[in-house]
């Protein structure tokens, strides 16, 4: 069970999170093919008072990070989310890629024995399984859809395909 | 492992159908507080050209449905796409959580010899592995994710506890 587990928060994180990248690189394009600054993408919302678009990749990475850390039994790195420049904020989703890439499915045997925990929820937990389930995996797609969404609304040309990345075809 | 599989698409999409209903609901409460149809809703897009709100909720069920009966080698039920009304669109949450609601875990037993293909990419299949990572759950909370950004961008007053729903915190 635990290389599903792998599959689903490591390999498949990275995947997403490659495909995110080849996004926000279309994004950079399409501003520069526009004459604007792709800076000025940095502080888009959906709504006033949710998360800007800095603050959204932030999140799926520490989603990311924090998800293959904890269910591992490791300490997640801490990411100072200092990101001010489109750039930057692409070397963030490298970062992440990177720390990703360090993980094995074995790493993940006893996933179900985690008891995770969160600083804005004191005396509470939820068991390896839940969190994987109900909230690592609920939450990284939020944020990274969100992300796309943002840049679909402001007009870069991406679709579907751009959003799920690479997908393991096989012919028959 | 078929019980991760069934918890992955079975409960915990029925799960996140459930705070999507009631994410629903606060949403036709606002639109009675703020006297307008709520049907109203039913054509926001967050881009030109990108599927509209009842749209995203109709892939979201489909990719449910579809996702519990391909891994577990069923036919999926077609729904027709027919909703008109905003009470239409959320009877289709409930109908498509009724069928999730029929499957057990055996039912995923042989979830990877499942050949997964699409009419839209004929002579091509993904195994049921790289069907449930790398599709079946990206897209999923993409279309859930999708419909509670239209809702945020409206105005609905609702937040990431209303996305993620119920979770299973334990004391300690």
């Amino acid at each position: 069970m635990h290389t599903l587990v792998f599959d689903l928060i490591s390999t498949q994180y990275i995947g997403s999170l490659t495909a995110l990248k080849a996004c926000l690189l279309k994004a950079k394009d399409h501003a520069e093919a526009n004459k604007f600054d792709p800076n000025k993408f940095l502080d888009m919302k959906l709504a006033p008072d949710m998360f800007g678009f800095t603050k959204q990749i932030q999140i799926a990475s520490d989603n990311a990070k924090g998800a293959v850390s904890r269910l591992s039994g490791k300490e997640a790195p801490k990411f100072e989310d200092n990101e001010k420049t489109f750039d930057e904020v692409l070397a963030r989703v490298d970062k992440t890629i990177d720390y990703l890439s360090q993980f094995k499915a074995d790493d993940f045997k006893n996933f179900q024995n985690q008891k995770i925990s969160f600083p804005w929820y004191p005396g509470k937990f939820l068991s390896g399984h839940d969190y994987l389930v109900g909230f690592a995996l609920p939450n990284f797609y939020f944020h990274t859809t969100t992300t796309y969404n943002l840049l679909r609304g402001a007009g870069v040309q991406i679709g579907k395909g751009d959003f799920l990345g690479n997908l393991n075809w096989q012919e028959g």
